[in-house]
């Protein structure tokens, strides 16, 4: 028996006046989803608790049977894990931007001209960066998107309790990165940025790239600005823990992270871009390829557009993306046997507050001998009356694990 | 005001397609727990928590109040307690079985050709088992139903960090008992139960009801074969706690074990199996007479013929049974007035999986000033819709000694 958690990112809405004081979900046509409401059984969930705005990251730890008050430190580990660094635990990650520094000092543009291409050949070179002072220090620099990239160390005694040297306005020199709680461990880790950022203007004010960008008249990346500190927890793996042969198939770095941190297999998919404009059929036929065609048993599936499309308030494009999804990936979706589908969203992104937002998400799980219950509608209203009431993010898990008999009895 | 916890254990079940999709409840007529769905309130319970498969053990820990993450230290306690030792908190526990072992040291019979009779016999000369190397040591045997006892130790300075020397498979020896987590206490108790194994078949290779079985061709009970090493946590009792005066009516050994342990009054049946063909007539009688005639204020209720039919996967005999017990037992419990009746389950035994699940349960309250909703019939599908949502089984003796007017206001 193989389980799949589906998560539309940000789907949750609340009640709109201009659809009627409808949610996009429950104005949107979804035959599918609707028919899997009818199928199955249908609740409501608050991915941390009710009330707590959850992020993608921390909800998606939740959802995934770790405790997010424990494990998040920070988004730095997640977004390192999610573009390919291996972490481990201890080790100190950060997120960074390549920036444009004058000779003075001072940062003209925090993005490098959104700087787009030959960011691998910066990092080949930042990569080399050693000190004398630290010599069992490694540096260990990795481009992610655009002008971002990830910045992660490793050694004994460091700490993620250091400021970030992020100026956050332009015209003015890099902050000096400083200890927030005055113990041994985070002044060396701040002395330590504070030599990244000066060493990577020394090293890369001349790089090839940024001699052609000058010529182009394009601002160099010609400094690293590090921020966002945290320490990489130690986490069981979810094969480990549940017994399961796990895959993740998602579309943004952040969630190839946290899934890739659980020690999940990470799936790879052209064309997708975690907006509206991805390529679902791209990713219905990597769900079906995997789940017939694999011996995976277990995916974690993030879907991205409902979320951009709140985050940018935009109804319409959230409608449409809804429905899309509902005719291009929940249609083949239905029919799986042997399948335990749950389906859900890791927050609320509402029109209304273009954020995310603790409203409960709407839940369904379908599959063999699953209770049923009335509800024939998979929108945020009509579920709160279904068979499973409201459940936590932290519950998932368990659940999932019960109904695929992949649990153990706690007593006898 | 008397209260009742009534649990049926194992009733709660899955959809199956051999009655049309619905589950046992709901497809057997049980008019009178339909009347009590319509008198009162009622909902859905995880006994522990979403998705925790519970046994029936911690799941009667946790509806009586006890964290069972905190108390249960395997079974050996509360089948020792069940089979009426008086446990002490820091004794250690086992589970036995009487097995038959060659002059080779061979266990030839890991249950002594399931003997049933005279088993008191023999437990009287272990009970004379002392060590001069432990001058301290109580060892406390009690024989329970057939091939079955309890073993429990009673010094300073033991642990239940041991291993089992049940050699499960017979044509071995009994395993050598080591320690699990290198502690002196460990090693000890391990000692201990290395020489209890052998001095056992020293006691009665030669005993009186051994050489009749011989001489009958049945394997001697020779050898004691202890696991299942628990601690006797320290528990507050339930009547000290809510300030009650308890009882427990059950059939089985360890639900009263359970009981004993929170210090309630056992009340003894006659002629009750545990089983489909248990006296449901001498189950309510005693009941009434305890409610109607004793000045006992508050009852655990545990029958448990439906988890049985439930383990061996027989639908015709779990819905027989769920039907005769509406009709001998709800029926007569259906017109008690001041009394606050809490029906439910400790867990599901689906006929699919043949053994517990993690599927909540229904719940319903009945009895004076209960709110009510529009449920009135009694399944897990319809409680779903009601109105005490889903709740725990750590939160039932709170609501019912608050509904029992038992409680204090926590704050001002």
């Amino acid at each position: 028996m193989k389980g799949i958690i589906l998560i539309m990112d940000g789907m949750g809405d609340r009640p709109l006046k201009e659809i009627g004081y409808k949610t996009p979900l429950e104005a949107a046509k979804t035959p599918n989803m609707d028919k899997m409401a009818e199928m199955g059984i249908t609740g409501i969930m608050d991915s941390i608790a009710p009330g707590i705005i959850p992020g993608s990251d921390t909800a998606h730890l939740s959802i995934l049977g770790y405790n997010p008050y424990e494990v998040y430190t920070g988004r730095g580990p997640f977004e390192a894990s999610g573009v390919g660094v291996d972490v481990m635990p201890g080790d100190i990650a950060f997120r960074c931007n390549f920036s444009t520094m004058d000779d003075e000092g001072i940062v003209t543009d925090r993005r490098a001209g959104r700087i787009r291409d030959r960011t691998d050949e910066i990092i080949q070179t930042l990569n080399e960066m050693t000190f004398d002072k630290y010599p069992n220090l490694k540096i260990i620099f990795k481009e992610s998107t655009g002008h971002r990239a990830v910045l992660v160390l490793r050694d004994e005694g460091l700490s993620d309790k250091v400021s970030d040297a992020d100026p956050k306005v332009e015209g003015n020199s890099p902050k000096e990165v400083v200890s927030l709680d005055g113990s041994k461990e985070s002044m060396k880790t701040a002395d330590i940025l504070n030599l990244i950022v000066s060493k990577s203007y020394e090293m890369l004010k001349e790089h090839p790239v940024n001699i052609e960008r000058i010529n182009n008249n394009e601002p160099p990346a010609n400094v690293i600005i590090p921020r966002g500190a945290g320490e990489v927890p130690d986490v069981e793996e979810i094969n480990k823990k549940y017994n399961l042969n796990s895959a993740c198939i998602a579309e943004t770095g952040l969630i190839m992270g946290i899934c890739r941190f659980a020690g999940m297999d990470i799936i790879e998919m052209e064309d997708v871009t975690g907006g509206v404009d991805t390529n679902l059929d791209n990713i219905v036929d990597t769900i079906l390829n995997q789940v017939n065609n694999t011996d995976h048993d277990f995916f974690l599936i993030n879907i991205d557009g409902a979320d951009e499309a709140g985050h940018d308030g935009n109804l319409k494009e959230k409608l449409e993306f809804i429905e899309k999804v509902d005719d291009v990936v929940m249609s083949k979706l239905l029919d799986l046997e042997d399948v335990y589908l749950f389906l859900t969203a890791d927050h609320s992104t509402p029109i209304s507050v273009m954020n995310h937002s603790a409203d409960p998400v709407p839940v369904l799980i379908k599959g063999p001998e699953v209770r049923t219950d009335d509800v024939n509608k998979f929108n945020e209203i009509d579920v709160a009356k279904g068979g499973l009431c409201r459940i936590r993010g932290s519950d998932v898990m368990n659940i999932m694990m019960d109904l695929m008999n992949n649990s153990q009895k706690f007593g006898a």
